[in-house]
């Protein structure tokens, strides 16, 4: 049994897609009220995505991804045979969880950071160019073709297209990563992600 | 070979204890210069740590500290052989990595995130609430004893160690989290320990 607590317009939809690209697994729909006793008996973070298992819960994306591409191993989400190659999978998704969605979160989660209403409003717009520069390294640096980790899909990619569905958002104009920008356009024709998004917005 | 570029009081340290911990393993000091041309070529995100191995560059503590634990399997460094334990080892260092450290990063970084001297002043004004936080929530709900998993020391120790070196500086009173302060005198003990510490100061 695992079971996925998502909210919806959060991270959560890597995972979400994850294991829809994974296996056909029953996720029940959270509520999003993060902050309930019943949620932080699951969750003491009062954040999503957990993921309910046998053994416990997991939060975390990077590590409910990794997760689920162990506990699922022919669905071929990760280079689980080659460490090499893993960590590479797994650097790719540290940078999106502590840079780019931190980048990300100084637009709506300011008072994470600042008690000062000014202080917030000079962090929101400086989101626009911090974000730029994320993209502009994932862009040249980091990002392969037509997925993350070149030829192959990986659980980078429903992490990067999570992501990336916010760059409008974050003021970043995405004509300058027309990589990332293509590679989004990619993920959105994926049944496994049409689903995915269909279950969150219901 | 495997090369670690790190920088003192940096959180390259957590890597550099595990490597320690995992083997006899020649390590290079590096400047910390990170914007120059050389050590752009091998990190161009223009941070530590960085790990060079015969099959490329890899940055990102969880990531790297995970490839140290697969890399050293002798070492017992993670709890390889059970996903689930294995993908909690990585949700404890993905939460060091993106909440803790991102929290204390608005101390001497809030450059990142927003442009006003004003509120890069409320950002530092934050740190010992939101750092306090953090460790009331490590304390509570997230520290094994004697070591962060529990009976079997992990690559959560040495990067729990290394942020917590920190808490003084970021104004959190270590004794209202006893564990954390016990974990971190247990740690300071360990020869590894020790040895990465005095050859990073040296």
């Amino acid at each position: 049994m695992i079971k996925l607590y998502y909210a919806a317009h959060t991270c959560s939809l890597a995972s979400h897609i994850a294991l829809e690209d994974a296996a056909a697994v029953r996720i029940s729909f959270a509520a999003d009220e993060q902050r309930k006793p019943e949620y932080l008996a699951i969750n003491p973070k009062a954040r999503a995505p957990a993921l309910v298992t046998d053994k416990g819960v997991l939060t975390e994306t990077p590590a409910i991804l990794a997760f689920i591409a162990q506990s699922f191993p022919k669905a071929r989400l990760a280079p689980l045979d080659d460490r090499f190659l893993f960590a590479q999978v797994q650097a790719f998704n540290s940078y999106l969880c502590s840079t780019l969605h931190v980048a990300h979160a100084h637009r709506m989660r300011g008072n994470r950071w600042a008690d000062d209403p000014a202080a917030i409003e000079a962090m929101q717009r400086k989101v626009p160019d911090s974000m730029a520069a994320c993209y502009q390294l994932i862009e040249e640096k980091m990002l392969g073709e037509p997925w993350v980790m070149g030829e192959t899909y990986t659980i980078c990619d429903p992490y990067l297209f999570t992501m990336a569905q916010w760059m409008e958002q974050d003021g970043v104009d995405a004509s300058r990563s027309p990589k990332v920008r293509d590679h989004r356009h990619r993920m959105a024709e994926r049944p496994q992600v049409r689903k995915a998004i269909a279950e969150e917005l219901a």
